[in-house]
């Protein structure tokens, strides 16, 4: 159903979401894939900071762009675990990466929710690739939280 | 027609977009104020840090919470010169800011443009705020890179 390449991409953005539950983040995780080579790879973080802007797809921009040197992605993907919340696609448009490919769906704070072209007209998007391995990080973390 | 101190505050918020323009950035500044301090400021600074998220509110939001210790900034007051972008505005919710204050609107890339409650329920906006003077040294910047 998917490209071999992207599941095999997900799986790294998961592992970067196993870095975060570890952490005791909210285990979302991302990575950067320029050129079939990953150029940065980042999980939410917003605890450790303790900032709440220090999302995964964040820190994976912030990251590859400084592996680059270049302001722009146009010729990269980032593979995240979670559908990308407002801002994290509002950063996507600035950059104008190539391609957005995600897991589960946010139906609370998903960019999709909105009726508008937050991101760039040239920005591919592929969605649910591995999404019920995504969605299972995130719902054993949060049943794991509500024990205690 | 405005309170006083939020004409000051945006002065402030002005005299960080005077160092961006220095800089040959896009001049956009930003303060954050809380209990009537400054507590963080920021401006654009995407050339720099070659980094087209580094939005001057981004930085002014991340500088506020490392200042306050803490991931909210309810009690907060954003002041930026320019109408805050969909990222911006996705951040601002994040931090649940109690207030933003804008001075010019930005008709293509604003986050009011967009039909859907990005912001937190309770942040409050107000605008136009020293619109002219904000205004005013993004023409003059963008006149003079013409000129070039």
């Amino acid at each position: 159903m998917f490209d071999t390449s992207d599941e095999y991409y997900m799986m790294e953005a998961l592992q970067e979401a196993q870095k975060g539950f570890d952490a005791d983040e909210i285990p979302v995780g991302a990575v950067v894939v320029c050129q079939d080579r990953i150029i940065a790879r980042a999980y939410n973080n917003t605890e450790q900071l303790r900032d709440v802007t220090a999302h995964a797809e964040m820190l994976a921009f912030t990251s590859a762009m400084a592996t680059i040197g270049g302001k722009y992605l146009q010729n990269c993907t980032l593979y995240v675990t979670l559908e990308p919340c407002v801002m994290c696609a509002g950063a996507a448009s600035w950059t104008q990466i190539g391609r957005i490919v995600y897991g589960a769906s946010d139906e609370k704070k998903g960019f999709s929710k909105i009726d508008y072209p937050i991101l760039h007209p040239k920005t591919k998007v592929t969605k649910g690739v591995l999404a019920t391995e995504c969605e299972s990080i995130l719902k054993e973390f949060f049943s794991l939280k509500r024990k205690y």
